[in-house]
């Protein structure tokens, strides 16, 4: 191991304070395989190989940073570098920055257990519409022939944007090996909600991860001129969309803690003097019941084609992704609370990639506090003395979870 | 003058059939100075040194090809080669191809007076919000301060993406010379709508052009993660934007001949798994009396801010651009309605070059059925025979022009 500066988690999260900026929509936009995610991925391995650790990436893209060799019976903790279409700064970097920062901190105490940092790639699922795709693929949850024909807004497959970026599709796919070198693994999260703000406790343990998932409701219609189209001739895709839109807020507001939501909606063509053919209206619906969840697609199934068909439209919704609700392991998230001094226990709404690893191997998370409660935009905050608690917390969890 | 082959419109259709394809919407998307619409510049240009035309590219990106040299006095023609995203063969291409066979015809038949076809770029507004673009800052409708600064869905300006495709901004504006020496401009544009079908006619002659505006609607509320956030706790700006939608269909419905469209609606940031923090919805409306339109942009307006309130969030209306009804010229229209056979007269939903043109110079149109239709979508048409039909209405209109 070389000699290196210790680094602060504000500090390293400035360092990159600048790469992936979105000037129209704010925050950052960092989708996976662009210039900006590259970049990131590239300061991660730089901070990696300063530290002296081993640095892989695996068939998947998931990008591994060793200590003490790599092998079995790892610790392993790290997130993602990728973000929604103008997020915050902290989605993602916030864990990858502790991460490096907490290694340092069990170096200096003298740890030397194996343990590692990795990097998933595509957790948010902004540019292919599959969140938490690497570590989908690594678990074998999502098959490569589904992952790899999905396609980005400009028509480009995943198996395409991968190859051009490096890496070779025909590998990617369930990896019991990488999985199977996993003890443990710890993820730390900005906290995606108000539970530390009320509690005022700048760190929490993860109960679980509500159960969520991802339909598209295609409306198509009739395309024709703004213009030239009397109103009692249309046949308009976007009419019906927007009852679409009301009725997902209706039916999800009758369903105790229920949420669903669009956020992305894409009128095709898409012109201001052009009635649309077709209309894309993303859906995300999420309940701590799975069955509660499917029960509220089928409701939204019902009535999106009622209201298309009164329109004269047609409308189909295809799920496109579904995680049940997951429960992190119970013994551990409970020795973590009292090793952080009785730090709270909360569960959240969104997805991880931790929610998928907790199938196959023993997970566990950390939420550090948010003073906006708001995420995935560019108010999503977390103040500096937070941020090194986080860290210190991650820390102290592996040195729990190496027995020291 | 050089020797050339006659050409048909269908033939020369079919030379550009393959240009600026659209995939995922069907259809063609050729956007200004995109390389499709170069591409199509381009081959204009060829076709018009071809046939020994003076080619000359003005200070707003107007080409013009003269035939008996540039000067004043001129019979003009033409029409535009951008389209609408996911848009028809026709809608454009067609006047142009059929300026070319008319101007063949008029050799052939031994007229030399003075005549040039002109191709307007920006005409549909797709790429920059402004239908028009050419016309309106030749004819100084537009200032050149206001188009410059329009800017593309990627944020590039109108200055930047012209000065990259080879023009000065600088010289861009009102440009009296160039209007100075038309005579009379006809325009040739497929029709968009139904009125040859049901008078089982090829070709027609426009009265008026509907007056029509665009109009931007910014809703604001509050971005957040989709699974984070309670129902109850949403300000969504997308659940706003659908009430506006819907009100929209609603308000234009009470009002006999009026037409109002949402073809185009941009959340932002547009993640599946973001509530949005604003959503645009661009607003297109259109009526034969103006007052009308205003009359009911102004409904639009108060019932978008009241909806929006309902939701916790704001709505703002801003005018992009507006045109006045046009009636083309009474005398001329007539004229030419007899002289091709007792044509009918039809007025038109859509706006064209000519609709800015006929407030500083002559101007008439004439329209080619167009069996579907529809306009503005991959579905729009034109027969072989009706197309050659209207490039010989044009030339004749043309030799009448010219005295002959």
């Amino acid at each position: 191991m070389t000699e290196h500066q210790r680094d602060t988690v504000s500090g390293l999260l400035a360092e990159i304070a600048d790469v992936g900026r979105d000037g129209r929509r704010g925050g950052y936009s960092r989708p996976v395989h662009s210039p900006p995610e590259h970049e990131l991925r590239e300061w991660f391995v730089e901070h990696a190989e300063r530290r002296g650790l081993d640095v892989e990436t695996d068939r998947n893209g998931i990008i591994w940073a060793w200590h003490g060799g790599v092998g079995p019976g790892a610790l392993v903790t790290g997130s993602h570098l990728d973000s929604v279409p103008g997020g915050g700064a902290f989605d993602g970097p916030l864990g990858v920055a502790s991460a490096l920062v907490a290694f340092d901190e069990l170096t200096a105490r003298g740890v030397t257990d194996r343990r590692a940092i990795a990097v998933f790639p595509e957790e948010e699922g902004s540019r292919f519409g599959l969140a938490c795709l690497g570590s989908q693929l690594m678990t074998g949850v999502v098959t490569p022939e589904h992952a790899l024909g999905l396609k980005d807004v400009d028509g480009r497959t995943y198996a395409e944007v991968a190859r051009a970026s490096g890496f070779d599709p025909e590998r990617f796919g369930a990896d019991p090996e990488a999985l199977g070198r996993i003890d443990t693994f710890v993820e730390l999260h900005v906290e995606q909600g108000r539970g530390l703000i009320d509690l005022q406790r700048p760190v929490a343990v993860a109960s679980s991860i509500l159960g969520h998932g991802r339909w598209r409701i295609t409306v198509e219609g009739e395309g024709n001129h703004a213009g030239a189209t009397l109103m009692a001739d249309r046949r308009d895709p976007m009419v019906a969309a927007a009852q679409i839109v009301l009725a997902i807020r209706s039916l999800a507001s009758l369903v105790t803690d229920a949420r669903a939501t669009v956020g992305r909606l894409i009128p095709t063509p898409g012109g201001t003097n052009v009635i649309a053919s077709r209309v894309d209206v993303w859906l995300d619906v999420r309940h701590p019941d799975d069955t509660t969840v499917q029960t509220l697609v089928e409701r939204i199934r019902e009535a999106a084609t009622l209201l298309a068909a009164e329109e004269g439209c047609t409308a189909t919704l295809v799920q496109e992704s579904f995680s049940p609700t997951v429960d992190f392991d119970a013994a551990l998230r409970d020795d973590l609370a009292r090793e952080l001094g009785n730090a709270p226990i909360l569960g959240t709404g969104a997805g991880h990639d931790a929610g998928v690893l907790k199938e196959k191997v023993r997970t566990a998370m950390l939420f550090v506090r948010n003073p906006t409660g708001v995420s995935h935009s560019p108010a999503e905050h977390v103040e500096d003395p937070d941020a090194e608690a986080g860290a210190a917390a991650l820390a102290d969890s592996l040195a729990f979870l190496s027995g020291r």
